[in-house]
């Protein structure tokens, strides 16, 4: 029988992977320096978390979770996202009681049903970040500056913000009526998904990719235009802490986000190379509430590793990644393979990478295995070397040979590595 | 409505969560060191490759595994270990065909559906390792060698080793049939479980924890004693390997491991503090040929980290984690607050971990939320250090206090941080 990948998921195989940890090391290290902490949720909630915290008329809760019942009855579905999880446990385990703000990320996979297609899988990854607790503008920048300091680390070019408000419960039933009123006289003439929006959620219509749609909104009211006093200086002293960072950011007033829960700022990472956005996120100030906690306000962005992947390739960045090993030990006759074992092991916990044959094979097929595993030193260590306590050591790359004290090779072999 | 994070599963929450960051990073710090590579692989499977990969007698397979079908009506299986996606991918990548051995890792959550007990979750962590492609006994050694020095740094003790050979298909029947011979005079003693297993798999009757079964066996046949002769100098060679790495093992012939798919060597470590073993592993040199793939020895383990964890909690050992934040910015006026945004991207961009009030707190307040968060420096900016492109700067394990060049800061800030 031959077994594939699930249709939509990849194996991340080694030469692969290791960018992969690299993006997500720098995530890491950027929420280190942005005083993130990291929290863990499981892959899988109770599916009413997600109808709650995504929205029930988001394309995700209609059409994408994976929902399965365990084997006690239960309901669960594979997180399609990350904030709601996170959201739940904040909530349940009473963070709101500390004192504020709280600074989260995640990193891990997330699943979605969709068509998989270059940079969109079903088992995706998202990095991400979730402030609670002030609604303090500045704080939206400083997110957003995380987000495109990680981004920029990577060595993407052109990484800029696409920016919009999308109001609060104040405010957008104003804009929803004028919006409505814009729209309706023309329902026949917007796409079959954006007629059904325009009853349920007609702010999505705004971000419809249909050509007609996007004519049709072209001088459709504008949710900026109708801020409140509340929204509206939130909205400019974001700009102007984006202005202080030097984030390089264009108002965008079609942006909405796909998931129900955005309040005020809202936007979305553009970069060379890659159509439509790399990441995005927004407030969501009603959002703790809706899952079960007090009235507390919040603000995130998930970002799509596969994305940032994607993006990489597209602008042909080459990441500083390294796959040499510090020390190949090669072996002549039993008594030196016996001893072999246990070098290795004094190099490991020395601190260095080490490697040797395990077929048993002659001098000349171990140089090459050294050289084709990317080998700094080659340790070679025969039954006359052995007697006298000493080994060979000779540097690939130079051809430079020469002869050390056994019991010097942990120490050696570290100061090549870390001195050349 | 109230969220509870499902049953089985837990949130790691900061200031847990950075243990198991350590870990993790540790288990990939030996990896590294061993010339072991990550190799990712999806989190859910086609079942059918866990009922042919891990067998379909073994608990995890008729009880526990989180089964369902997808949008598209593919029956998918959540992993439940990690071996059968890693050897799949082996396979369908056809890696076989690259010199060898193949060393991987891998570290992620698995699945299995059973009663929730300390150390034992339904979603679970493992770190585990697999080498494919070679036979040479020595290799097993130095399998069984990464995982006790990777428990020995996170400074575990009483680590030791049980080992056993569960031989392979040429001498396994013999020992099969003298066990059942043996057994099956006595049958009705036997646990309703083990009744069963005489019939489908009376080899795991030897690890019933049943104290009747256990009595029973004592004088049953002992796979070691019925070693083919391939499989008995394999053994030994193993044995003296493990004595050449001074790793200290025992002798323990009811160990068979609860998936089908060993041959030969097999292994657990067992710790002081926690009872039943926190990893495991062996031979499996049918694997990689009834998933599909050529004729092809492998061996491997997988350690439980929560496990990992409740011995660390019960040995009382404290790792060393920090939580310190390099710099918490205190601002007096709104030109300084202005100012801290950008001067925090600095001391960020400058590999430092900064802080500032969000909630426009006086300064006693601030420096109060400094001192919680445990900032190593306070940095004070007001109206009058600004004019002079000064800044106070101010110890808070010493109360040392001195003003610098406003540009000198996250210079300033990163000594301090690296050399006290």
């Amino acid at each position: 029988m031959n077994f594939r990948v699930p249709r939509g998921t990849v194996d991340l195989m080694p030469g692969e992977v290791e960018k992969w940890q690299f993006v997500e090391e720098k995530a890491r290290e950027w929420c280190r320096r942005y005083h993130f902490f990291e929290v863990r949720t499981p892959l899988f909630e109770q599916t009413e978390l997600f109808r709650r915290g995504v929205g029930e008329t988001t394309d995700i809760v209609e059409k994408e979770m994976y929902t399965f019942e365990d084997r006690g009855g239960r309901s669960l579905t594979l997180r399609p996202e990350g904030t709601a999880g996170v959201v739940r446990s904040f909530v349940e385990k009473k963070v709101y009681g500390d004192p504020q703000p709280t600074k989260w990320y995640y990193i891990g996979p997330m699943y979605r049903y969709e068509r998989p297609q270059a940079g969109r899988q079903r088992q995706f990854h998202q990095f991400g970040v979730e402030v609670f607790g002030t609604k303090e503008p500045l704080l939206d920048a400083e997110v957003i500056d995380l987000g495109y300091q990680f981004y920029r680390s990577l060595g993407l070019k052109g990484i800029r913000v696409e920016l919009n408000s999308v109001g609060c419960p104040d405010c957008r039933p104003v804009h929803r009526e004028q919006l409505v009123a814009f729209l309706s006289p023309r329902r026949e003439e917007l796409c079959k998904d954006c007629q059904s929006r325009l009853d349920r959620n007609p702010m999505r219509i705004l971000d419809c990719k249909n050509e007609t749609c996007q004519a049709i909104t072209e001088q459709a009211p504008r949710m900026v235009d109708h801020l409140c006093e509340d929204c509206s200086p939130h909205f400019e002293a974001v700009k102007e802490g984006l202005d202080a960072l030097r984030v390089p950011y264009v108002l965008n007033t079609r942006l909405v986000r796909g998931l129900d829960y955005y309040t005020q700022t809202a936007f979305e990472y553009i970069v060379d190379g890659v159509s439509g956005s790399i990441g995005g996120g927004g407030r969501y100030n009603g959002l703790v509430q809706e899952v079960g906690g007090p009235d507390m306000p919040g603000i995130g962005f998930g970002l799509g590793l596969e994305r940032v992947m994607l993006a990489l390739e597209h602008q042909g960045v080459e990441l500083p990644l390294s796959n040499e090993v510090d020390c190949f030990l090669v072996t002549l006759g039993d008594e030196a393979q016996k001893r072999s074992l246990s070098l290795l092991q004094e190099l490991r916990q020395g601190d260095c990478s080490a490697e040797r044959d395990v077929q048993g094979r002659k001098m000349k097929a171990q140089m090459k295995a050294a050289d084709r595993m990317n080998a700094r030193l080659v340790a070679i260590l025969g039954e006359e070397e052995l007697l006298n306590n000493q080994i060979v050591v000779k540097e690939l790359a130079t051809g430079n040979q020469e002869t050390i004290q056994l019991d010097k090779l942990v120490e050696y072999v570290r100061d090549k590595r870390n001195h050349g």
